[in-house]
Order: C-alpha cells, then sequence, then structure tokens
C-alpha cells in the first residue's frame, strides 16, 4: 500500500497521538517571572504522571542573590538546555533536620549542550539562564498536588558572587 | 554566604543529581542502524522508570518501503526534534484483531521544531528523518521486559511515495 506523506497536524494526528506544541500549552510565566514555561507532553504509564515541559529563561547576570531554594521529593528533575542555553545551578545538601545544609552549598554553570539532573529531594534554586538567557526542555513526574514542590525561605540570601569559568557569559 | 559558580563536572555534581551525558550513555544503534541512541536519564518515582534518550539519525529520502511496525503497550512515546530535523511518521489504527488497520495507515511529517507524541499503544513505523537527518530526544515508560515493544512484521510492506508537503526536504 502506498502512503503520500502529509505536513503533521494536531487533528490529523489526533488519532494516534499528540502533536506537542499544540493549542492548549498556553505558556506560563514561572521562576519569579524569568522563564517562561509551555507543558509539552503528559505520559500515561505511571501513577504520578511525566510532564515535558519548555522553559523559556530570560538572561540573569552575577552576582545573584538566591532567596529561597526548593526540592521535588516525588521524582528526579531534569533539564536539557536547547541551542546554546546556559544554566545556573545553585544546590545544597539535606541537613538532619530536612532543612538545606547551607554552609555545604554549591554552584555551577551547565554549559551548552550539558543536561543534567537533580535527584529527588535534593534542595535546589529554580532555574536561572545567564548570558542571553535560552530555552530548556524540563522533565519529572508531577502529582499535581503541593507534594510536588516544597520550599525553603533563607534568612539570609544565598549570593553567587561569580564564575570560576570564563565562557563569555556575563 | 557567598558562593563562586564552577563547571558543572559529573563528579562535583554527583552529590545532588547527574549531569546526563555524562560517561556510561554508550550509543546504541537503534532503528535497523539509521539512528544511535544515547540515554540522557531516567528518572525516579514510578514503578516503570521514565526514559530521556537522545537519537542522532541518519537521512532517509523517499520513496520508501516500511517493513514492519512497532507498538509500545505501556506507555505515550514522545520525540523532540533538536534544531533542524525533520521526522517521517507512519501510523496505523488497530483492527479488531489486534494488528494494525493497514488500510487505514496514514503518513506524515513532523517540521523543525514540531515535537509529536504516539499514544500508548499505538502501531507505528521506527523512527526515519528526512533532509539532513538530525537529532531527537525521546521520553517514555520503559518496563526492561519484552512488553515495552510489540513488532508487527507486515507481509506486503507499507510505501511511502511521496510528501504532499514541499519543505525542501529530500
Amino acid at each position: 500500500m502506498g502512503l503520500i506523506a502529509q505536513p503533521l497536524t494536531a487533528e490529523g494526528f489526533a488519532p494516534f497521538g499528540r502533536v506537542l506544541d499544540a493549542a492548549g500549552s498556553a505558556p506560563v510565566a514561572v521562576n519569579q517571572g524569568r522563564a517562561l514555561r509551555r507543558n509539552l507532553a503528559t505520559f500515561s504509564g505511571c501513577d504520578a504522571r511525566f510532564v515535558l515541559a519548555r522553559y523559556d529563561v530570560v538572561s540573569s547576570s552575577l552576582p545573584l542573590d538566591i532567596p529561597f531554594l526548593e526540592r521535588h521529593a516525588l521524582s528526579d528533575q531534569s533539564f536539557v538546555p536547547l541551542e546554546s542555553a546556559v544554566a545556573l545551578i545553585v544546590v545544597a545538601p539535606t541537613a538532619p533536620d530536612g532543612a538545606p545544609a547551607l554552609a555545604r552549598a554549591r554552584a555551577f554553570i551547565a554549559g551548552p549542550q550539558t543536561p543534567f539532573l537533580y535527584a529527588a529531594g535534593t534542595w535546589h534554586a529554580p532555574l536561572f539562564a545567564l548570558g542571553a538567557g535560552g530555552a530548556f526542555l524540563m522533565g519529572m513526574h508531577e502529582s499535581g498536588t503541593p507534594a510536588d514542590c516544597d520550599t525553603c525561605e533563607l534568612t539570609t540570601p544565598l549570593r553567587v558572587e561569580s564564575t570560576s569559568w570564563d565562557a563569555g557569559i556575563g
């Protein structure tokens, strides 16, 4: 049987699946207004649905203050930079009382083409993009309940002073 | 507390998560040799782990024959084209006996920047990339058992003759 391949449309493909940038995935401002998030897909096959989202993140520059950290107890969370996006990562171990151990906090720069994943339950700053900003794919399980995200306000903000990596970023 | 942001390395980030292109994600040839697959991540938080993988797919051109179809009963499966990759999609509804209903097969072209998702259980051809080929992110739940993928050999191959979409692709 011969087929003629057609342009993919949401309507034509509906019996088989979904076109992920279809209408309905309206952008939502996240990360304190630095990023626009668009959900690309949720996946069947799991109690806590898996979500794949696109984040378009505005530029931030160093030094910057981190007023709070967050963690996702139910799931690992990954970010895959698209094109030339550069992420600033701030993480902290968990202290015996469950709060972030700020004295052991660390900051990292994930260069272009460097996807990364926060282990479930790891305290981390919301996403920041350095340089020109850029887009990331975000993937994690989300239950749609408050259990998805804990936050911890910091009495004294963590400050990222600078970077040891000279990559021509802001 | 002030921090100096460091380049992200697998070793430095290990207490907090994973750098997804770390050593160990060796490329595996898939899709009848057309593509190299690298697993970027598996996610905790679900009975059937969620897998995020990168596919680097060689170029195919029309017309082409599809000798078999496959389906993933346990999970939706999505592909997100990176950069300018263009996918050829071939799908078929399921007949009452469970086999693909070939008389109602359809072919689609997903242009650059068009991520898509196969609904769980949908018969589809393995991935083909038109034009210059290119890279895709693949996401799905995988149990690691034969239940992840059914295949159906076609007595007469499906042939994709041409495309109705003139996008300068091969």
